[in-house]
């Protein structure tokens, strides 16, 4: 986040009416209800067991997210902005502290699962409490709000980035139940044609790169820099299922000369040879989906790949993976279409348009940009201490709230990684 | 189990009145409805949240402990004896066999926890199903019952052995909350005097060891045979906390001497200064129980230490750990007097008689006994294939239904155990 | 060791002629010479690169174990008993004292493989500078031996059991040299008729068991004592490979029902589908043995399973491992016939007599015999702090010297190790 | 490698004097004898029990390096370009082929330590015959060399690197050797005045990055390429010594807010708290090499450190590491004055010049430059399949052949290594 990261302009579908978005506190306390009530609405299909679902350490129970997105407008606003607040309970700052060391100790983060009492009550109860606070503090800030409005803003794109997340770690803890249980009662896919692969010349040059602007932004986004990029061609749409079955027929997954040395040891530690949650059943490929089981839909994007099998794929494709760079420059031209997370859609559709429906492997390190300086205090540890070893991922998929997507914005995962909504496009110099 | 354990001789508490003992069929009904409730009764102070905890693999959720110890009703009797019964649902065999081979394959252990659906409600409903057709069989069989009592018997004291791992798996996930939850209100603690450590001679001589007569029995408790016993002392109650903490502080975990090669590895590698659960604070001994943290009673016998540490100690205090024969002369000569299951104590008390508040480490490894042989099938599966690396514990403790204890009984646990109600007794040549 | 095991009965081929034997001094001095002179015969094939290998934890290599024998006479010997003495390098003692806690600190034990220096060449002169201390330490106590006598004594023994290490330990780590090197030039296996299985009966009874008298033994193998035998039949022969081809045939490696449930765990992890340097080729099975690789010879002794397969092939033929007792008790009717380790023989040999060929799992966990106490101080480490999770072997093998075989020796390994010279017997019930 | 290197410019000290610079034949031949020779220099003070060592996955036994270099040129010159060549022994390609999946089958990496057969006599006639098998085909195509003499040239660059790693692993294996040993006699460091830290200001822009010209690079060297580069400043010194103990003085080692969150796990994981190497000793930093322990100079480039400690270290000091981009305009205003490993120094000495005393950590993942291409083949996976999760180091290092060191050079290594040579330089901001 960006301390830089005015109130003026609505950038997302958490916008809010016209006269709204000319009254900064009534679009801040209407981010700030909607982006709340989003995640009551994610969470009531769910029952308390399922709230309690924790299945690796990259992963956290439903109940822990809706606690801990709590516990963040509580630590950072309420504590330091409300003289006289008072938290429903001390330790929870310990239990839902996720990585703050600035905020103080913190429980395991791979013992969350075992965290059954506050239950899914009290948490509710917990929320309620802090919704509370944080709408009188609002109400009392009305001529000075400023000072909080960002950290209102932030809290609200944190807890978005929680949505996401609970929803595919939902998915994955639920991929262990062997009842394969639905979230969400299926729905046919649309009908799509298969849509040709094309690319798009970039003339590239010394452009500028990053966010800009009074808009909301991650710290990690600015600051805006100049970059030289060689003239380059992208693919017009994401890596389809079609074509990744045509890779996984050609071979793609026992041929170590496609592989980075480390992505083949990972394949063969993991016995990797489709993406994650596809089966095979009477020679048709099927998937696992918060809609329940289903045919893997030739047209829709490839989702749930690792950075390793992206880069093996491009390169049997005698293509490569985009730099960010030059996925963002890309982006420029081309609205959002996907179907966002409050699409329902919950797992990517085919048709969508340039992006929107995956987030993107590019192949990008996640590193500070020129001049990158987060800001003090617990909050410089949200993005910053985590640029290593990690590759940047651009766009949104649809388990993204809409509100989140931009063209500056970057994800970043480790290169195993594939529970999150992942897949990629093609790009190749001009 | 045992195929020839009929159904002639009241055990335990779980015993009807007399007249009922005259009547197989209403006994084995009194045993089934009793047994079948009180596990209903230790979930009933749970809230669906902790139906889920699974804390490592040595653990199960308390769900799944419901659901499993139905489940052994269903394979074992309803499937074979009742042709047309219908399942609820036909997965949860997948989902609910632990680790009979024979009865088919089965869901991971360590994925247990993973499972929110069925969830509670599901199971009580399960649960309702099968109580009722097992009811139904026992009415039908009422002139032709032998076939089946048995069966039944053994999956009340089956279900009996997994309420005492659901206490105790529930305190070993609840532990790792740093709330510490109370399960059980808390309530004080019986004043008791310092027993002073008394040993008791035995003559020892060619004895019978083992199971006997008519009364339920597991398969490794026989066959009855002879052993040759040495003359021994034993002493005359079990290793109590005051006892314990002189082994602390007389440094018994900073002295490498005093361990077995293994034991120490262990020991350094888990950190291990004191009993599972237990901390200092301002100079006192606390530890984590059901009932809440609690000052560590000096005079109630220490629990939650491995056969590592109760070797070790053993060795400390000039003395040695008895063989499970020695402990087995010893019992026939004491009537239990320990905290079962019932009292609600679900935790060690002081002042107990000479055996019953805690499981008790001998220094036999859990080996068949001589001519010692299975029963065809999965049920065969149920203690033969654990023979290896497992120490016998005998006894039973305060979170052992009383109707499980008898002098015969072994339980088994690997030496680094340490989440179970295990305590030790002294014991020294003659 | 014990330390009442004087010198007055030669026990095995270390004894000296008729003469000596009257001789104590001469008897310890001939016994050390030829010890500590086979050690050196062992080594010679061997290059000093050779020296180095050390393939896992539990071996080690060449040169330590000709290193550590020697600072067992130093540390145990020369430093207690010759005032004067000087080591050539008082690092020695951290370098090579192997897990004797009251013998002071010492060197990792899986990085035994690093020590180059000293190389061959100065643990030689090691060894050389020792032997004459030893030499001149039992000139000078000629008249006053036997301080002493069972401490050398003592320390060949040990020096034999490392010389068996060493053989088996050079065998596994040359394994992993894809050019299977060849430590001792092949030789033709004498033909041998197949030998059926045949039973022989035991009364049993109220029987003494462990060592008696005066000539050597460890202290694990007393004090003798009453044990009650049932009456049972064991095999007149060890199980041959064409039997164990019988089970693998038969599918035992496939059919989880005949292991223990650990044992079947390992088998999957570690992949096991035949005894350890086994492999097949063009139809036939073929091993890996110090005399490089050669055919399987079905009637020879199998060797180098696992206690697990070893009791899941007991459970596929319908019988069972003896005890250690039903053993020793047929033992003590044969003599001593297999090719022990000075006959260059390298892997057990058909034809050979009761036993002697291969070490033999018995179905006894390894625990003190009642009334057992390890001397004071360090040797008091020597057996004792094994006694958990490990089984007993009883025999002795191609690598063993014959010194070292008697009817009451006790040797243990994990249940899961297969490097040794490790074969089976079966037994049933009479 | 590049397969437009070709053979025209000396780059080095292993260039030849300038005759034979004109004398392409002349050049390479001097080459590949020089660089050839080396190694046996390097090996020559090693015992064949020195030769055995590995310490780690990561490391090689001196065998292995003298081996596999020897292979590399067998296999990609002699192997295809003499249609006659007999190797010495088929086996040792699976023996000594490292990671080139094209180019066959291979040894466990982790099991070379365990070849102790072919020994170093027989390596060293492999080596033997090899040279005189190269050193015969450049005579024979002394009017047609160019097909081959980048290849060879090549060879000879692979070689040098595989001189650096053989003495670093070796340094690592010696230090597990808890005696120390001195593989060169200590030699006194020279004695130097504090070096204040001062920047130098680039002004940076759109400049070209990368390989350019005729001589030898590695192919991830290139293509030169346009970057825009930030205006920066740059150290004109390595970290040294003295400022890590201000660092650790100050506490680094213990706030966890200086390091990334992967980085701060490392260190507790490892325990750091110093650079490998390091202890200390009467209150003096020391520190073990090659030439045995040694007071740590505090004016010498700081060395074995990872990339997490340096990376920590620069915040601390309210600087930054450079990018590789901005290093290598730095370096190419600066002459390369360290000590390279002709010099024997075998530690980073005080008083060296801008640069090659030590490598120098840098923020930039180890990517693909723009338009990169591996050569087809087995050479192809040199460098390109290591492109994920390790950083880029420049420079080069008291451990480092002149030859190998160049402005443009790329090594690279994960960021929780240690034990090459690895230090830092600051720079920040304009």
């Amino acid at each position: 986040m960006s301390p830089n990261t005015s109130n003026s302009r609505p950038a997302s579908a958490d916008a809010t009416p016209a006269n709204a978005a000319e009254d900064p506190v009534a679009r801040i306390a209407a981010l700030f209800e909607r982006t709340r009530a989003r995640s009551r609405t994610l969470a009531a299909p769910l029952a308390p067991e399922d709230m309690m679902i924790q299945s690796m350490e990259d992963a956290s129970p439903p109940n822990w997210h809706l606690a801990h997105t709590t516990w963040f407008f509580e630590e950072f606003i309420l504590k330091p902005h409300v003289p006289d607040y008072e938290t429903p309970d001390a330790r929870f700052a310990f239990l839902f502290n996720s990585y703050y060391v600035q905020a103080g100790p913190r429980h395991a983060r791979n013992k969350r699962g075992l965290v059954s009492r506050p239950g899914t009550e009290a948490v509710m109860a917990y929320r309620a409490h802090v919704d509370e606070a944080i709408g009188a503090l609002m109400s009392s800030r009305r001529n000075d709000l400023e000072e909080i409005a960002w950290l209102v803003e932030l809290g609200c794109h944190h807890e978005m980035q929680h949505q996401e997340l609970l929803v595919t770690d939902l998915l994955h803890g639920f991929s262990y139940n062997p009842l394969l249980p639905v979230y969400s009662p299926p729905e046919p896919m649309p009908v799509a044609a298969e849509q040709p692969l094309a690319y798009a010349a970039h003339e590239g040059g010394l452009v500028e790169i990053g966010h800009e602007g009074d808009a909301f932004a991650y710290d990690c986004e600015g600051p805006r820099h100049k970059v030289y990029v060689a003239p380059y061609e992208i693919a017009e749409r994401p890596v389809s299922n079609r074509d990744w079955i045509a890779f996984i027929e050609a071979g793609g997954y026992s041929d170590q000369t496609l592989w980075l040395m480390e992505g083949w040891a990972v394949r063969q530690r993991e016995g990797w040879d489709a993406p994650l949650y596809w089966w095979q059943q009477e020679g048709e490929w099927w998937c696992y989906t918060l809609r329940g089981p289903q045919p893997v839909h030739l047209d829709a994007p490839v989702v749930h790949v690792s950075y390793y099998e992206a880069e093996a794929y491009a390169r049997w494709a005698g293509a490569r993976l985009p730099t960010e760079q030059e996925w963002e420059l890309a982006a420029r031209d081309h609205p959002i279409e996907g179907n966002f997370l409050e699409s329902g859609a919950l797992r990517p559709l085919p048709g969508g348009g340039f992006w929107g429906d995956v987030w993107e492997w590019t192949s990008s390190p996640f590193t500070p940009y020129p001049g990158f300086r987060p800001p003090e205090g617990a909050l410089g540890e949200y993005n910053g201490k985590f640029m290593i070893n990690q590759m940047v991922l651009r766009g949104g998929s649809c388990a993204t709230p809409r509100a989140q997507m931009r063209e500056s914005y970057r994800t970043f995962f480790y290169p195993h990684q594939r529970w999150q909504m992942l897949g990629l496009r093609l790009a190749r110099d001009a």
